[in-house]
């Protein structure tokens, strides 16, 4: 869409006509599989590698997939929310090229970028149990050129185990907060940082925590400033943004 | 309905008679106003002072009452729930025995008992905006009894604002967290204490704080053991709980 | 945290260093195991023995931290929300320190602390379907050094097997009233006794139920005063907070 | 509609004439203002006095509605859900006829049924700001033609207040059973009569009441048996069923 | 409870000693196996056999409680909420006089009352789905002594299917109006019969109606009078109900 | 935009500048007042009047929007959710070119189109109270030249009101049917009719109407066939689809 | 019911007696299989084929009911929401007249009509997963008559995807936009197009999705004119709608 | 906090004493008002001027406050959710240093940051009712040293708005999304922008817009990567969490 100008030039020059410029519009953005349409620029249009979200996709459709997008020229793709399944018969089929992590239920194909981000995210979680999500966010990170360091089971119950990792909390560039339950860690992490803050409620939690409602609503409550939110569980999401965070340059020379 | 078997022993003896026996069942316990049914045996019952809810009652309907209980002996009474217009009504009435608190909207008639409980109850609150649910917990637990320590505008996103405060939370017999919002003071305040802690959501938001759920949910979901929860901006029924904690003593000799 | 003084003054002397200061501060209050981080100053900062919240835990991981918490002197443990599997996996690998109880989906390692509480708990449940939150409540209570009275099946719509009990309620230090479906023990138990009443709402009940969501909103909304309120199922909550309200002492001498 | 075979008859005699037949079908049972479509034969079909539901209203239509009811032979009316205004609007032009109720906020034009029903039908609530809706409960029974027993004021957390009543709980042919907050005496008044109760939520409470919500589920879950529910603060519709329900006669003969 | 006055009577004439009186209050009305309180009272204090809820109790419970109630005299007894399982384990060990119906899921114990209502009860239902829960609730009636007439299959959506009915629903005591969905079924049954109609919502139906609760909400908004409502799929409290109301006979002589 | 061939055409054969090219495409489908952009082109791109959503804006800010407007060419608007106030000052400031409605306070500036649909909209309506949205609707469907039949107060708990304008609702090419509380209507009349229902639900109700959702969600479920729904009291969206759905004209030729 | 004069005029003329003429209106218009009444009529009624919602039937009452509908003359069936192993004993039992497609969970028992609608219905996905409901709508149009374009994975986070397909959307007498998630793909096809636009909200996504419930709420409030809503996967409702609205003709000659 | 290691030093150094080290650790960090604790670090400690919170305070305790922040040499105050009244009594109070937006309700006590981010922040919204939030997010930003870009009324039904401003989108450093409605805008905008996006939900809505519920689901469950959500109505927030993330600068050298 920023090129319509260098189109139009294009048409003006007698370049290209008028037919193969409309051609241009339609056909190039995508690849079209049939049940899924492939998004090639979007590397080049937001300066991030390519992401599948595996979730309601077969083993099948994601080596297909996978496949198109290599011939196009995509050297690494992440592929969140699969399965030990899935990822077993996507490793069959593709070879070595393809690599699982058990935890965060995510594989990634080819390479992962060298970190070039402004600094390290951290990512913190309240309990044992949000290590699934937790992974999820910081191989997404990894994978699109950041450094991570992980503070796990620093819920606010006992605050001298959050509080014992200040220095790496205070050399952050971002923070990932994750949590179920109260979903308090927000908060409190919002107070202690100076750099921005990204929430992601998990469905931890029984009874009241209503899947993760009511994490959910604390964070976006939060009495901290700084501190926004991702969807419940949404590992992925908080890693994503904190990278688009941690590439900030400045736009004005 | 304890003396169950003295009634019985009575009839027996020919003390009283059955018909008598059953009106002493049916009459004694309450003075039926008609919009009324006074509690008389409360006091003795469950050891605490009467309490007037105040909502929904209009000012002569809370003098009456006051009146009634005032010849059945009851020394002292709190008013909750009033409003600035019917607390002036009722100072009119009924004289300078009746002292009325403008942030609680809640007022006292008669004296409060002096302080016997087994030590302090704190009441800290998240912001300034927790106030009238604050003292109105206050005020319930001094007139049944109990010395109180306020710490107010304490919320987790400065924590330095509420571990200044340690000497006085280790100090209490009962901790009171007051917090809106995100509800993360109970949790942080749960960690830090090894008494009972009663945590009141309030109403004190906007948006997604949707009058207290955010906050209700959050300390429901407490990852601090010790916690227990009453209703949004209830600090009438924190106040009271903490003070029959309060005076807990030994059962057993 | 409360040493923080002590520590100054070591300094001061000498005894130690800044550096090591600053390592005792973040060392010292757990043992990180990776994966959780072990509190070992609870007990002594709480008054109570350590529990492992078992839920999100494999086995394996329970039993590492329960070797480490053995290592550094813990002596009883207990372990809630497991299931048949991993406590027989614990038992055959810890051996008969570890006793599992199949109701409660609970096990003690190590042993129970005798009663020395202010008086018993009275643990009353509204149905048979509410028996195995009220276990992990008795259990957890009994754990932490408190006599327990259960009594069972005692639902409001028969009142008279409620009033059977009185005497044993009005005996108790604690009343833990734990009800499924519309939740109306709490409300009825509250205006029967003098103590603390701590209610449990349970997700037993189905359509408007809403998995314990009605018993919830009930029990927040007792018109009996002296009633708090834990999560749905949220046994070990309210035998945890019992135990802290039945320790209660007199705090100024 | 049940008369569909008796037109049938009268067509196939000639009584009538096919056109005629469609038209009686279409213009009879109601008498159309525009605004409005007054039913005149639900008195005869349903058995019942016709009842106006005054909220969204205007006086002027009320007016217009009862004077066409007036023609058409119907001699008595309820009107429900007005104010002091409208009330006194539809009195100073109809005079004498219409009588309003200031505390269920419903008027009767014409006269009151004498009570035909099998029994009394008792109305309890559980604080006095349920009187509202008990008031339009109980005006609605009798204007039906019911013997109404009122009895106030007598929630569960005094239990003694509601059992010193259970001589007129156990005479009454159906209760209704009113009450905001946590709802709990529904379940009670449920488990101790053996005639039909229908309960009703009001709107009163604060918090996690939720307007009547909290209320409305735990009569839903009534762990007690023989309870049917309506809508919240629908005082009428409990006392319309309840009048249905009290004059019951034996079908078969 | 309604025995007080008689009991003392007898404490008076020294025909039972008060210990015995207190004995008599505490262990008549009920039995209690441990894990349940068997009421054997209500059968005369409410007029109907008794009922077991069979859910969240295993066969062998059921079982005994079974067998205590015969012990007592009790010769009919209905269970619902049961499953294929539970019913053959109950079939083998208690033989012919225990008969299971797989559709309700319910079974009855002893002989079935014989109809003596004051007339038919019917049971209407929506759709196909709704059948399970149609069928509890005419079972239930039919157990406690009423005729009943099944209309099923009626959805408004083809209103011919229903007015096919109206002789059937004009003779019948009691509608019990049976929908998922949308629940409109009950609006207009309650538009068309002069007899009181307890609506049942079920949780048939998908995506917004959310188990249930969409059936619910317009059931408790019928804009028709006479409807009351009861739990989400709760066939037997409907027949239960039902029952109650078709028995209902001239209180005053 | 699907003009986009046609100016690639202009700017090959020189007509316009590359520069133009992309200023046309920036510039002109709509005029921007600052507050808001006003869409020109909608009228031709949609084949529809433009419409103006008053809630929110001033009569300042609607007057020069109309005026705006007027200079552009557009002659007729429709303004909906106004009130009587911003009414006057709008029809003070234009002239007897603005009519104002107080029914459904929308206004109309210019000419209604003649009516040139397939045939008539028939809105019909539950209740009395619906009678806003209603008119929102109909006078919606009138500006965008539909003939409209209204039958209101029609409720499913007198059905003969409804069926006997059966002969007017088979006549019609689109339904709208209305109503708040149960919102059984839309089921009732989908059942009946064989062209497209479009239901909306409105607020009308109390209690468990919850503000229109319970209307909602039974019109979402609906057992009838082709009924779909729009939002709460929006009787301008129904107008508007019913409108686009009576102007359907065979696309193939 | 459109036929009650036809039918008095024969009873007036003797053709058919007036039992005769009952026993019509009660016979006729459906089919009792006990468990189910087939309604054979609403071809005729409605236009349209008939419909068999499979959920909640067995393979067997299938099977009876496709049977009974073959006997009384219907050509074609459509079956929706079965499953692969229903249909293969659908399919065993009936031979090759019953096609079943493994994307939809849906069958057809008999020829699809030709498409005779006054153009192309256009079915458009945000994503690969809304495939089922997708398919489930095409089918139903198909099977109604109406030719289908299918555009899937089109969602607007990519609206190149989008754009690229105006031509197709433009050509479209109805769009059905189907989305999960946050369902923004009808908003942005509803301000694109000109012709009624069907919004099928999805239960794809997690988390805050709460199982279709943000889709829908945001379909509800689009900002686009002209968009109407069915309930969440509720593709056969889509289609159907669709096919209605396609069907439109003038009624006015 | 981070000072801890320094304060250590000076203990040791003797310096200060063990007391003098305890009191700064408690007195320094706020101003202890009674009212509120006023945090004069956090300028330092985060990088950001002091915001006040306007909603529930008063005119006065603003005034005191800002006072107290001078006399610390605090220069600049934002003031957020306050009025025409308060605005008014400040500036009489305080003159010229303090200016008061209307749209927004926010004002400002010193000079305003010059903008020294990485680039501009774009404030996009959908309608023309959003402004309010818009301002208050678009002063916040501006306040902390950002420049801003105003793109009001874009929303996605009319796609041309939008995609007409792309240039000044993709110079952007952070878009803020604001919408009510569906909040479809996020998910549109955060596909074309390759810049983090923060989402606000507003309230701007009716029905089943729930004051901002669906946009708020909307939004956290975009299909969009890269987007992040703050509370309904939340500007403030959205306002300082872009400001944190414009200021991102390379954290290692």
């Amino acid at each position: 869409m920023t090129d319509v100008a260098a189109l139009l030039e294009k048409v003006k020059s007698g370049e290209i006509s008028v037919d193969e410029a409309v051609l241009v519009l339609k056909q190039e953005p995508f690849t079209d599989l049939g049940f899924a349409k492939i998004d090639m620029h979007r590397a080049i249009r937001q300066g991030a590698g390519e992401v599948i979200y595996g979730a309601g996709k077969t083993a099948e459709q994601i080596i297909r997939i996978l496949q198109a997008m290599k011939e196009k020229g995509q050297d690494s793709v992440l592929v969140t929310r699969i399965d030990d399944e899935k990822a077993e018969e996507i490793e069959k089929t593709l070879g070595g090229g393809f690599r699982y992590d058990k935890t965060s239920r995510a594989g990634i194909f080819g390479e992962i970028k060298e970190p070039d981000g402004n600094g390290p995210i951290a990512v913190v979680t309240a309990g044992t149990s949000d290590l699934p999500v937790a992974e999820e966010a910081a191989l997404t990170a990894q994978f699109l050129g950041n450094e991570v360091i992980r503070i796990y089971d620093a819920g606010v119950a006992g605050l001298h185990r959050l509080l014992s990792h200040m220095d790496e909390l205070m050399s952050a560039s971002v923070v990932i907060a994750i949590a179920g339950m109260e979903g308090a860690l927000a908060s409190v992490v919002g107070g202690l940082v100076s750099c921005p803050v990204i929430a992601v409620p998990t469905s931890v939690g029984y009874g009241a925590a209503f899947e993760g409602l009511a994490a959910l609503l604390a964070m976006l409550n939060s009495c901290a400033s700084g501190v926004t939110v991702v969807n419940i569980d949404n590992g992925f999401g908080a890693g994503y943004s904190a990278s688009r965070i941690n590439h900030q340059k400045e736009k004005r020379s």
